[in-house]
């Protein structure tokens, strides 16, 4: 098989992440959004916001990390940041996932995809950290304009959120603090289940 | 108004974006995309297929442009590549909703974003002419997928296919020539109707 070829073929499969959908309500709430919606939002949101970086960072290796991490979610599907059982064998399935798909590509591809990957995943250098930063803030912002529409459906508490968003400030102290702000209101707004202090 | 407030301001207008919709189809033909999709496929192809630019490009720049250039259409609409009528006041409907939207964002960025679309729109640099092909090749590459689902329901001539993509080439001219095979194919399928020959 030539090596367009592969390209093409793995640019096709990819398609695909289009139908995975995540729990996250547009801003207008008039549907959930897809995987590859939230990846083109940080994308453009890593351009906007990287002078917040902790630490420099290389914005193209930031943002391929963000537009191709949920890939292995056509295999795997989209696990739901506070579903406690579907995280048990998350990264089993997404590492199976991995493998199959990026492996779709020249080998020269599939190896720096996969590798990407796994920094973002191991969450080590600034661009990671960065990234994550992006992936947890930005389902955040959506919530917050589409009136708690997803926190409230999963009655989500305060301490689940900050459970989860342990790290995120080591993507940029700066976001995570104006995100404080709006989890403050939302907490003051009923949206969120107040379940502890913010701080 | 803080920076940080208008560039989050503008991180949720863009979320409009996700619901504009292409004529395209996905690739299972299952419903048509929209432009926060289309733009997401065509990042990531531009990282997996810059190997094959006529002319070095910078990547970042490529793949920027190519995530911002359809904002304008949360304003403007989306003009169907064969609406001849459409195409008539595109340009001007485009030009006053690049002013509205990018100038919620600080002016230096605003300044950046809007200079970024021109340049797209100008197609004379390498990466514009680049970002123009990755543009081009997307859909025909979905509808290819689809068998011909978009230019079967718009009765699509490849003289209207050849004239639309009469500076493909010059982005990449192994783009080019590989996105011919699959033209051919779909013209002898009868996906494409036939009033010339590709050559």
């Amino acid at each position: 098989m030539e090596r367009i070829d592969k390209q093409f073929d793995f640019i096709r499969e990819i398609d695909k992440e289009k139908e995975i959908t995540r729990h996250t309500f547009l801003a207008d709430s008039s549907r959930r959004e897809n995987d590859a919606e939230h990846a083109w939002h940080m994308a453009i949101m890593t351009i906007l916001l990287q002078e917040y970086a902790n630490e420099e960072i290389d914005v193209l290796k930031t943002i391929t990390m963000l537009l191709i991490h949920d890939i292995v979610e056509i295999d795997a599907g989209d696990t739901y940041a506070y579903d406690e059982k579907g995280k048990e064998n998350q990264a089993e399935r997404e590492e199976k996932a991995a493998k199959r798909i990026f492996n779709m590509l020249p080998e020269d591809q599939a190896e720096k995809m996969i590798a990407l990957w796994h920094e973002f995943e191991a969450q080590e250098t600034a661009e990671a950290k960065f990234a994550r930063c992006m992936d947890n803030i930005q389902p955040m912002m959506l919530n917050d304009a589409s009136n708690g529409f997803a926190w409230e459906e999963n009655q989500v508490k305060i301490s689940q959120i900050l459970k989860r968003n342990e790290r995120t400030a080591e993507g940029s102290r700066v976001l995570w603090d104006y995100m404080k702000h709006i989890l403050q209101k939302n907490m003051d707004e009923g949206h969120i289940v107040k379940d502890r202090e913010l701080d």
